[in-house]
C-alpha cells in the first residue's frame, strides 16, 4: 500500500513514520511506499529507508499533485500551531483550513476513496461565556466552542472530512489530539510548548521558565499513546469507529505541580529547581480554555487507553531520548 | 446607515427589506442606503425605493467590491438551499462556504467592522450513529452534527464567523434559522418545501402531496417571526446575545397533521383533500435528520418568542398574501 503523511517532518509526522517503518503493515497491508510531505525535508534516516520518497514545499502547493498519486491512506497532520495561528490570522487559515479543503478536493477528484486520518485537537474545545460554560468534563457529546484560530481551524476541517465520508468521496476519520508531552527538541511556538519544555529543559541541563500556575490541571498523551490513537483511528472498521463525528481520546488528567513532582522523581530536587515559575498571562489564558479531564467512551470501546501516570511519560521520554539527557535521570 | 442584505432578491431578503423599510430605523439608526445583492434582480417595487440599489450576479464574484462599501450591517442570507446542494456538491461549497469566507474576508479587509447577522439553519443539528443520537429536545449547548452538506456548509460558516468575530475582524451573529412556514411563490428545491406547499398549494386551489407521515413532527418559525428573530440579532447588544455560537431559536413544534388541521379549519375538507399523501424516502430521511423540538433558553432571554399555534401561521399567511388565495378561506 501506498500512504502519504503530511507533516510528515514534524515530530509526530516522523515519530509515525518510524512507527509505520517499524510494523510494515497497516490494517492487514503491506506498506510499500511512504511519501512524507511538509515544508522541510525529513530526516535523513527516514530518507535512507527504501520506500520513502519526501515531497517538500507548502502542502497547499502541493495538493493537487498529491491527490494524483492515488494513495491507499493518508495521515493528515499538516497544521500551523495554536500560537502561529493566533499571532498570524492569514497563515492559521491559509496552513490549516485552505490547504485540508484543498487535500480533501484532490482526494476527492483522485477518486479511489482513499482513507484519511486527521489530526484534529482538543483545542476545539472551550467556553463561550456568557451562555456557555466548558463542562468539568468532556464527554463524546460535549458540544465544541473553539475559542482560538487554531482550535476553529481543526474544528471546521473536522466537518469537512465528515460530510466528504459521507458523501462516500473518501474514508475520513478525525481525531482529537492532546497536547503532547514530552516533546523531543525545540520549542515549536505552540502555547502547549511549555508543558514539554518544563521537562526536557530541565533534564538537558537548562533552567526553563512555567508560565502557568502549579494547580494548572491539563490533559495529556504521551507519544507513544499519541501513536496508538493515530493508527488505532486508521486500523478501526467504519463501523466500530462509531460515526463520522471527530473522536476525543483518552486523556491523562494531571497538575503541573505533579508533572515537575515526576521530573523529581528521577532526577531529584536540582534539576526539578531548574523549573522557575513566571506566570505569563497570554498562555494562562489560552491554557484555561482548554478541557482538562476527557470520559473518553468511543475512544475506549476502540480499546485506546490513557497514559497511567506522568512518571511514566517522563520514563518514556528518557527511554527514547537518551541523547537529550544532560544530567543523572533514570 | 449603510445596509447590505445578500440574498435579497429571495423571499427572505426581499421581505427582511420590506420590512426593514418599512421601520426606517435600525438599532436606532435611520437606514440611509440597503443594498440588496442576489443572483437576481430584486422585485420592481423594491428597486422604486429611494435608498434602495441592486447588485446582481455571484455573491462570490461581487464580494471584494461589495467590502469596499464599508456597509455599517450586513444581514447575510444568501445560501443555496438543502437539496441542490446534496444533488451538487461543489455548488454546495461554492455557494455557501467559498462564498461566506470571500464575504468574511472582504468585510475584514474594509477594516470598519460591521454588524453582520448570518442566516444558520436547524439543519446544522442531527444524530451520528451509532455513537452520538440526536437528542429528542434540542438545547443551547446541544452538539450540532450535520447529516446533510448544507447543515455542514452552514455550521462550517458559523464557525468561521464567530473567530472572526472574536479576533475583532466583525461583530457577527449567527441564527439558526429554522423551516420557514408558510413560504408564497413556488417550490425553491429546499427539501423542507413541502412544509409551505402543503398549506399554499390548497389555498391556490391546487393538488398538491405531502411526501412525510402525518405524524411526522416538524420545528416550523412564521415569516413574520423569522423577521423577529434576525432582527432582534441585529439590534441585540453585544452582550445580550449570549456569546459568539450560533443562536438557536424558539420553535412552533406541530405535526404534519394538525399542520393539515389548521388548513381545514380555514378552508374546509375539500381544500384539506388536494393534500395526497405520498411518501418519498429521500426527503423522509433528510427531514428525519432535523430536529423537532427547542428549549432556546438564550433567545427566550433575548425576548424571541415561537409562533403561537400553526393555526395563527396559517392565518398571517392569509393576511399577508391574498392574491395567492383561490379558494374560500379566512
Amino acid at each position: 500500500m501506498k500512504l502519504l503523511i503530511t507533516g510528515g517532518a514534524g515530530f509526530l509526522g516522523s515519530l509515525l513514520a518510524r512507527t509505520l517503518l517499524g510494523r510494515g503493515t497497516l490494517a492487514g497491508r503491506r506498506i510499500e511506499q511512504l511519501v512524507l510531505s511538509d515544508l522541510a525535508p525529513p530526516a535523513a534516516e527516514l530518507l535512507a529507508h527504501p520506500g520513502v520518497v519526501a515531497r517538500t514545499g507548502p502542502l497547499l502547493a502541493e495538493c493537487s499533485r498529491l491527490g494524483a498519486e492515488r494513495f491507499d491512506g493518508v495521515f493528515h497532520l499538516a497544521s500551523a500551531v495554536s500560537g502561529e495561528c493566533e499571532a498570524d490570522f492569514d497563515l492559521g487559515l491559509r496552513s490549516n483550513l485552505d490547504s485540508t479543503r484543498a487535500l480533501l478536493d484532490a482526494l476527492r477528484a483522485a477518486g479511489n476513496v482513499p482513507r484519511l486520518v486527521f489530526a484534529s485537537s482538543a483545542a476545539v474545545f472551550g467556553g463561550d461565556p456568557p451562555s456557555l460554560a466548558l463542562p468539568s468534563v468532556v464527554r463524546d457529546d460535549t458540544l465544541p466552542l473553539p475559542q482560538t484560530s487554531y482550535g476553529t481551524q481543526k474544528f471546521v476541517c473536522e466537518q469537512l472530512l465528515a460530510d466528504f465520508t459521507r458523501k462516500g468521496f473518501l474514508d475520513g476519520r478525525a481525531v482529537r489530539l492532546l497536547t503532547v508531552s514530552v516533546r523531543p527538541g525545540t520549542p515549536n511556538g505552540a502555547a502547549s510548548g511549555f508543558l514539554s519544555g518544563i521537562i526536557r529543559e530541565p533534564l538537558a541541563g537548562q533552567a526553563t521558565r512555567c508560565p502557568v500556575a502549579l494547580d494548572t490541571m491539563v490533559a495529556l498523551a504521551s507519544p507513544a499513546r499519541t501513536m496508538s490513537a493515530l493508527i488505532g483511528a486508521y486500523e478501526a472498521s467504519r463501523e466500530s469507529f462509531g460515526g463520522r463525528t471527530a473522536l476525543n481520546l483518552p486523556a491523562l488528567s494531571v497538575r503541573v505541580a505533579d508533572m515537575l513532582g515526576a521530573l523529581e522523581t528521577v532526577a531529584g530536587p536540582r534539576v526539578r529547581a531548574l523549573v522557575r515559575l513566571d506566570p505569563d498571562p497570554a498562555i494562562e489564558r489560552i491554557v484555561g480554555t482548554w478541557p482538562a479531564r476527557f470520559e473518553a467512551q468511543r475512544a475506549a470501546r476502540l480499546g485506546l487507553e490513557p497514559d497511567e501516570d506522568f512518571l511514566g511519560i517522563v520514563q518514556q521520554y528518557l527511554r527514547d531520548h537518551p541523547a537529550a539527557i544532560r544530567v543523572d535521570a533514570g
